[in-house]
C-alpha cells in the first residue's frame, strides 16, 4: 500500500516543482491523508528537497487517527507545548522551517485551507522562503480513484444498504426522526463501518425531502412519506443513499406522481453518467425532468457531488459547473423536490463513472428505488 | 434572548472601533453563532457601519442550521450557485462587498480562521477595504459566560451524568468499546441532547486512561480498566465527564494505587479553580501530584480546558498557559495517566468558577468518583 502514497505525491511533487517551487506543504486533513496514508489530529505533510515528512502536532499517545501512516514516511513530532497549540507553535510552521532545513526556498501551501494567521507566522519565522500557492492540486488527484479506493466505497455502500434494509424491516409508525436516525448509525457501526459518512438525515411527513434534514422529534405517522439519506464510511471513503417511502398501506396520488417524476429526473441524471460527459449535462439531464414538471424552483443548487476521502468533493454536477466526467470517478445522484408544508422526495446514489464497454455506471448503493409502502 | 446576542455585538463593535475599524467580519461558525443566535453552513457575520447582517450561503430550505437566528438581525441569502462555492463566490466575500456598500473603508476579519485564498478574493473584489486583524476578539468574549450559556451546560451535563448511570446498570462484560461508545451516544440523545459534544472514548483494558481514545472492537474482560469520556451538547453548548471504572469484583492493587493518585491530582486541580487564580497554576496543582509520584512523561499537554459552543476553548490549563480564571468560567479539571500495555486512569469533571462566596467551584458532571467495581 505504501507505494500507492509514494506514487501520488510524486504526482504532486511533479506538479509543484513544474510551476518552480522547491517543497510543498499540505495541511488539508483529507490531502494529508491522501498522500500520507493517515492524517493525525494537527498534522501537516512536507514535501520536501530531501525528504517527506509528516509533521504532528502531539506525541502518537495523544493523536486521534484515523488509518495508518505511509512507513516510508518520516514523523516527525513537535514536543507537547500546549500553550503553544493555538499562537502557531504548530505542525504547519514546523513543517515551513523544516522545508528550510533542507535548503528550499520556496513552499506552496494550500491557500484555500491555510489560514490568514498561519501564513503571516510561516513568513515571520521563515522569511527566505517564497510562499506560493499550490492550490486544489491534491483535491484534483483525489478525482480519479483507483480500485483499492472504489473497493472501501463499495464495502461501504453495502454497509448503508444492509442498515437501511434492516430498518425497513422494522416498525416504523410512532418512532420519531431522532431514533430512527440513531438507530441507522448504530447498524452502520455494527456492520463495520468506521462511523456515518455524515449526519444521518431521517425526514417524515411535511420534512421529507428536504436535502440535509436535520432529525427532529417528529413520529412517524400513517400516510407520510419517509425520507433517509446515510452512509458509512469504511477506511476513511464515505458513500452516500438516499430513499423515500410512504408509510401505510397505499399512497395518495400525489405521492405516487412526486415519486415517479423524482425517480425519473434521478434515473436521467444516471444514465448521463459517462467518461467524457460534462458536469453541466449530467445535472440538466436530471434538472430538465424537475423544471418541465413546474419545480425548478424547488430544486437545490446541485443535483450531484463527487464523494472519497469526504463527503462532498469535486466534481460538482450543478448548473454552472465546469468539466467533463473521466471514468473511475465515484458520484452521487441526488435529485430532489420538497414542498412546503405538505414532504417530498429524494433519491440519492453513489455510482461510479465507467465506460459503456464496462457495462456503463456501477451502482454501489443497491437498495431497491420502488416505491415501498411500509 | 435577541437582547443578549445586540449586546454581545455592541460589545464586539466596541473593541474593533476602539481600534480604528469600520467594520467586522465574523467567519468562525461558533463565533458567528455566539453573536447571531445561529450559524448557518457557509454564514458570515457582518457587523456594518448602519447595519448587521447575516450572510447566509444557501436559501433557508438547503441550510442545516442550529438555533435560530437573532431575528433583529437581516438575513441575507446569496442566490444558489453551486459552481460558485468553492472559488469565492460565497457569504464571506459578499459580507465583505456589503460592508463597501455601506461606505465603511476598513474591515476587521478573523484571520486565524479565514483561508488566505478568501482573504485574497476578499481584496481582489474589495480593494478600496483596508483588511485588518480582528483577532480573538469573539474568543475572549465568549470566555466568561452568562447564567443562560451555564444552564446549558449544567443541562448538558445532567443529560451525561444520566446516560453514563444507565450504562453503568448494564452488563459490560464481552461488549466491544465501540458498541459501549454508541450505546452512551443513543442515551445522550434519548435524555434530551442535541448530539455528543464530541466523539464518544470508551477505552478497555491497555487503552485505558489514553485521552482521546477511538473505540476498537476490543471486548471488555475481568480485570479491565473501563475508561469512559462524553458529553452531551445541549443547545449548542458542550460539557464532558469521563471516568474510570474497574471491572470484576475487587481491583487489583495497581489499579487502586494509580486510581487514588489521579483522583488526588482530580481533586488538587479541582479545588484550585478560583476567581484570580491563575491557570497555570490550577494546571501546576494537579501536574505536581503526578510528578511527584514520578509519572510526568505520562501526562497530556494540559490537563484541562474552558467549554461552551466548542468543546476546546479557551483557557487552557496547561503549564505554560497565560492569564487569569474570572468567576462564570466553566472549565474541565482532566488529569490522567496511561502505562503502555497496562493502560490507566482518566478522571474528568465540568465545572464552573464561582468565587468562595457562592460556594466555590461548581461542579455540573455528579456521577460518583469513587472506584466502582462493576
Amino acid at each position: 500500500m505504501s507505494e500507492v502514497y509514494a506514487t501520488r505525491r510524486s504526482r504532486l511533487r511533479d506538479h509543484f516543482t513544474a510551476a518552480g517551487t522547491a517543497a510543498a506543504l499540505v495541511t488539508r486533513p483529507a490531502n494529508v491523508r491522501y498522500l500520507a496514508g493517515a492524517a493525525p489530529q494537527g498534522s501537516a505533510l512536507l514535501l520536501g528537497r530531501r525528504e517527506d515528512l509528516l509533521v504532528c502536532a502531539g506525541p502518537p499517545d495523544d493523536r486521534v487517527c484515523d488509518g495508518r501512516p505511509d512507513e516510508n514516511l518520516r514523523l516527525h513530532i513537535l514536543p507537547p507545548n500546549g500553550a503553544d497549540a493555538g499562537s502557531g507553535g504548530d505542525a504547519a510552521v514546523a513543517a515551513a522551517l523544516l522545508a528550510v532545513a533542507q535548503d528550499a526556498d520556496s513552499l506552496a501551501v494550500e491557500e484555500h485551507h491555510l489560514t490568514v494567521a498561519r501564513h503571516r507566522v510561516i513568513s515571520s519565522v521563515a522569511p527566505t522562503l517564497r510562499l506560493t500557492d499550490v492550490g486544489g492540486a491534491v483535491e484534483q488527484l483525489r478525482v480519479v480513484k483507483d480500485e483499492e479506493e472504489i473497493s472501501c466505497l463499495r464495502i461501504g455502500a453495502e454497509i448503508a444498504d444492509q442498515a437501511l434494509g434492516e430498518l425497513l424491516e422494522s416498525i416504523l409508525v410512532g418512532r420519531t426522526e431522532r431514533h430512527l436516525a440513531l438507530e441507522l448509525e448504530r447498524r452502520l457501526v455494527d456492520h463495520g463501518a468506521d462511523g456515518p459518512a455524515f449526519p444521518t438525515s431521517v425526514a417524515t411527513g411535511p420534512n421529507s425531502g428536504r436535502r440535509g434534514h436535520r432529525p427532529t422529534d417528529r413520529r412517524v405517522e400513517e400516510g407520510d412519506f419517509l425520507s433517509v439519506c446515510l452512509g458509512a464510511t469504511y477506511r476513511g471513503y464515505r458513500c452516500e443513499i438516499g430513499r423515500t417511502f410512504v408509510i401505510g398501506t397505499s399512497p395518495a396520488d400525489w405521492q405516487v406522481e412526486l415519486y415517479d417524476l423524482v425517480f425519473a429526473a434521478q434515473r436521467a441524471g444516471r444514465e448521463a453518467l459517462a467518461p467524457g460527459a460534462a458536469c453541466g449535462d449530467v445535472d440538466r439531464a436530471a434538472r430538465h425532468v424537475l423544471d418541465s414538471a413546474g419545480y425548478a424552483e424547488a430544486l437545490s443548487p446541485l443535483t450531484g457531488h463527487g464523494v472519497g476521502l469526504e463527503i462532498d468533493e469535486d466534481p460538482q454536477l450543478a448548473p454552472a459547473a465546469m468539466g467533463k466526467l473521466d471514468a473511475c470517478v465515484p458520484v452521487t445522484v441526488e435529485p430532489g423536490v420538497h414542498l412546503p408544508g405538505r414532504g417530498g422526495v429524494r433519491i440519492d446514489d453513489t455510482l461510479v463513472v465507467r465506460p459503456e464497454a464496462d457495462g456503463g455506471p456501477e451502482l454501489l448503493t443497491i437498495t431497491t428505488k420502488e416505491l415501498l409502502a411500509l
